[in-house]
């Protein structure tokens, strides 16, 4: 990649963002899968992933908050904000051909801390 | 990083495999914080951290499975396998001066997926 580009994960973003559905396809391989490890899916294909991003409900909005690219490999951390509520994604892309071939994505939910490690620990957020 | 080095959130997560909590700590800055966002925890100082790890109940043992490095930050994705139960993180590393200054850790925990994406999905695993 050189300097200036935008990096194709960070495309695809903006173009959920955007509701820019054919823009977001096309940034996805022939061969594309995406993983969500955290609650077992597997998408095959843009068909599914897209079809899937696009009937996700709510007016959700997505703010990229870290990019980490080497080489042909992209570590995205996203917030998506839908009303009060504010939701996370990590995600590892690959890339091939200059397209994504595939997403394994975390999207972890908030839980609280066990009683064990309370000495070492302070809130982040009150 | 020159290519042959060992990054040094590596290191980390060998030496916590290992038990060595004092080579752990050697590796962590002076203004060390780790942040688990997660759970909303904060670990301030190398102290806590170690401390923290130190107390982790169980006998868990560690697997490296993926790192990303963009100059001073590394991505690292681990299993953390405790008996027959596998749980995952996904950390974000700032360096300072060659040692560790910031981790933001993202521990998620499995959740079943929502009825309205089962059209578009597949199980990873059965």
């Amino acid at each position: 990649m050189s300097g200036g580009e935008v990096p194709i994960p960070v495309q695809l973003w903006l173009a959920f963002e955007a509701r820019d559905w054919e823009g977001a396809a096309a940034l996805l391989h022939d061969d594309f899968v995406a993983e969500w490890p955290v609650s077992n899916e597997r998408f095959v294909g843009r068909d599914n992933f897209i079809g899937m991003n696009r009937a996700y409900p709510g007016n959700w909005h997505i703010t990229i908050e870290r990019v980490v690219t080497q080489g042909d490999v992209v570590v995205t951390q996203v917030r998506v904000d839908l009303g009060a509520a504010s939701s996370y994604a990590l995600s590892f892309f690959d890339l091939k051909d200059g397209l994504i071939v595939k997403a394994v994505e975390w999207w972890p939910e908030s839980y609280d801390p066990p009683d064990w490690r309370i000495a070492w620990a302070e809130p982040m957020r009150l």
